[in-house]
């Protein structure tokens, strides 16, 4: 993309009402515009990060062999009665009524819709294991919607059901999707550590939080730091093999690790002295097991093989997406603006011409800039007819990885500058070695 | 994907409420499931298709430059009330107050949004031109939702704004939407007519719809049968060359196509008379340009580069996407099912084992999967312990645009079986063969 032809309104003034970091530079960056209160339009840059984490969390859902649809945005109040969640749901379900008078509501979350879709078709424990999942807008109507993205009032979430036959395979579901959740994570550069949660008024063990550690996090946190040692990495997942999901479960989370909802103190004097840590953290994830809760009281049960029929075990699992750009911007940034990690990044790099209009410098650009292409990376190329310090302030405030910048004075010695973001480390080298480091840089990271 | 490790629930009656054939098809393919009226679930084949189309959208908008981004479903009403529309839009419009009284309303269109976030955000003619576009859920409470996906309340738009500083630059983004309009609806394996159209209470005489001629169709169209041979076909374009899309504009439109609210049956009446024709149409987009009517309301101005300012010059145009789904099935189906064409069919061919169980067949089928996916080719693999009928059944309905079927006696000769769905033809031939076949006929296809 070039960027003469681009549409990134980057603010020259710090927005008052940002009380964070990452409302603020993504309101400087030119990713998002308020549109009402806790209601945001995503900007083109914006957009392009979401898309990137949608797609993450859809391919590692896939490795799972969790299947993806899509829920209606607005519901009807009757499904939500037959739960009995609609009187109890309060102000923050949006509520309103069709031109018949009839009562709908902005879907806060779909336990209800996909319970309804499972029961309408699976009548037979052979459909199952079955994990159906979304990527769809919700909304829930804040008092105080806050912090940019972080706390919207309408925000895109990845929410996914699991229907098994018994509370063993429901649990293996919950374990999968601990698994495919720390992967997701991580290939959007962030630690998120699994913390046990509060399961709140349906009880119930079997519930984690993931929170990235961050200074302006929601909750209070404590942990046996080494729990921030442990990674998934790319190690090799059998997600039908039940004690290898388990066995992963348990490293992540059997060192103490807990918010203050659950906080034992107790518990926590028993981790080394060294090793115990307080902090902040944002919630980007939770995963749930709640047993036959829905699948009761909306009627889906399956012949269960044995001449009976039985309500399916289910848990629900729901990761933050537009948050998470939030969450990332907090967890990665410096003075000057956001740090993209390589998976997530909106551009791969930039471009920089410090001499737009000289020909020699724009002929290095334009090659620069159709080598990347061709193998299949997007430069951002800044071709504005604007001074140096203008270019990398932009650069540096929207926050692409890498680089590169071109003169004529590098030119004349066949060289460009390399870039690295995140640690201000220079290099020069020629054109073509540069988009060789480029692409190595970014092997393996679609 | 293995069939019985998915979702499919096709329905074996055929559903009463569904009076044209793809309404009945998706549902009885189990590609979505009626939430409440005019209001769907996407299941996951259905939700497949969706994104391969919303894919081909957005690929070929970039293609021309025009750059996307995202708008939230919920908007306040005082943007609405500025430009004078809230009170005027009528029933359609679904409003409701939040939790603090305030107006808001589910966005049935975008053009109030996008002049917001223009003139909050550019000031130049030196920023200009520039084309925003959306993929967003809208919706428009009809009085009497029918026809599935095809006339729904909650639908998929792609909604697209031109912002240009002259009405001869307007009239070049016009022109570059058709074209990529064409090309977009040919991806998807469908003819659609540019028809002049109406420009109702906002006057001019720059709108086009775009029609697919069906039986079921809407609307009743006028034609001369001369601009159904006319095709984008893989055509260089230059979307900088106004002169290049204005022939492409000349050429797709000067023949006489019409719908019944612009017929002129004088007009008419002057093509030749073998190349008359009067058929039924279904309404897949339309291309807009309506000048300053909304930059005047909204004072959406730029400095002209001459002293002054100068409200832009504005077009919507819009694609029906969830709709395309209903409109590919009216244009591709036969009276067994679905028949996709190639760039949208949700697996690029189905595998039928015809004997589940038998070594040799399931080692077969197992072979040709790992094959095609290896080749990036998706393949849906009918795994299920049923008897032929049933699964040729399924593949039918479904719509496939190829498969291969596996049996011990053809394994005998060392042959597999590959069917087309459009034409029926049959053609034994080697496993390798097979796969080679169909990784060609996708070459090119994304």
């Amino acid at each position: 993309m070039r960027l003469s032809r681009y549409f990134l309104p980057v603010l020259k003034e710090t927005p008052r009402e940002a009380q964070i970091v990452s409302h603020r530079y993504m309101l400087q960056a030119g990713m998002i515009k308020q549109a009402s209160a806790g209601i945001y339009s995503w900007l083109p840059l914006g957009f392009k990060v979401l898309r990137k984490l949608e797609n993450i969390v859809h391919e590692e859902q896939a490795k799972a062999g969790h299947i993806a649809m899509l829920m209606p945005t607005l519901q009807s109040a009757d499904l939500w009665r037959e739960s009995g969640r609609y009187d109890g749901y309060g102000e923050e379900m949006l509520r309103m009524q069709d031109r018949h008078g009839r009562d709908m509501l902005f879907s806060p979350t779909a336990e209800e819709m996909f319970t309804d879709v499972f029961r309408a078709n699976v009548g037979s424990y052979k459909d199952l294991p079955l994990t159906l999942y979304q990527i769809q807008w919700k909304f829930r109507d804040e008092v105080r919607p806050r912090f940019g993205v972080m706390r919207g009032r309408e925000f895109l979430m990845k929410d996914g059901y699991n229907f098994d036959l018994t509370k063993e395979d429901a649990l293996h579901a919950y374990n999968r999707h601990l698994v495919t959740y720390l992967r997701t994570y991580e290939r959007m550069g962030l630690q998120a550590i699994p913390m046990r949660a509060d399961s709140g008024p349906i009880g119930g063990d079997y519930t984690h939080e993931f929170l990235v550690l961050a200074e302006t996090g929601e909750s209070e946190v404590f942990y046996d730091s080494a729990v921030t040692d442990i990674r998934m990495g790319e190690r090799d997942v059998d997600f039908d093999n039940h004690d290898q999901c388990q066995a992963i479960m348990d490293e992540f989370t059997s060192l103490y690790a807990r918010t203050d909802e659950t906080h034992d103190a107790d518990l926590f004097a028993k981790v080394p002295a060294d090793r115990q840590r307080t902090a902040r953290g944002i919630e980007v994830g939770q995963i749930f097991y709640f047993g036959t809760l829905y699948s009761e009281k909306l009627g889906a049960v399956v012949d269960d093989g044995k001449g009976g029929k039985a309500a399916v075990h289910m848990g629900s699992h729901g990761i933050g997406v537009s948050r998470l750009l939030g969450a990332i911007i907090e967890a990665s940034h410096d003075d000057k603006g956001i740090i993209w990690p390589e998976g997530v990044t909106p551009f791969h790099c930039g471009i920089v011409n410090l001499k737009q209009g000289d020909n020699e410098a724009d002929a290095a650009c334009q090659s620069l800039y159709d080598s990347l292409t061709a193998l299949g990376l997007e430069p951002l190329y800044d071709d504005r007819d604007e001074r140096a310090g203008a270019k990398f302030g932009t650069m540096d405030m929207i926050g692409l990885p890498w680089r590169v910048t071109v003169g004529p004075r590098g030119l004349k010695n066949g060289v460009v500058e390399l870039t690295s973001r995140r640690t201000g480390d220079n290099e020069e080298l020629p054109p073509e070695q540069a988009v060789a480091r480029i692409a190595d840089i970014y092997r393996g990271i679609s």
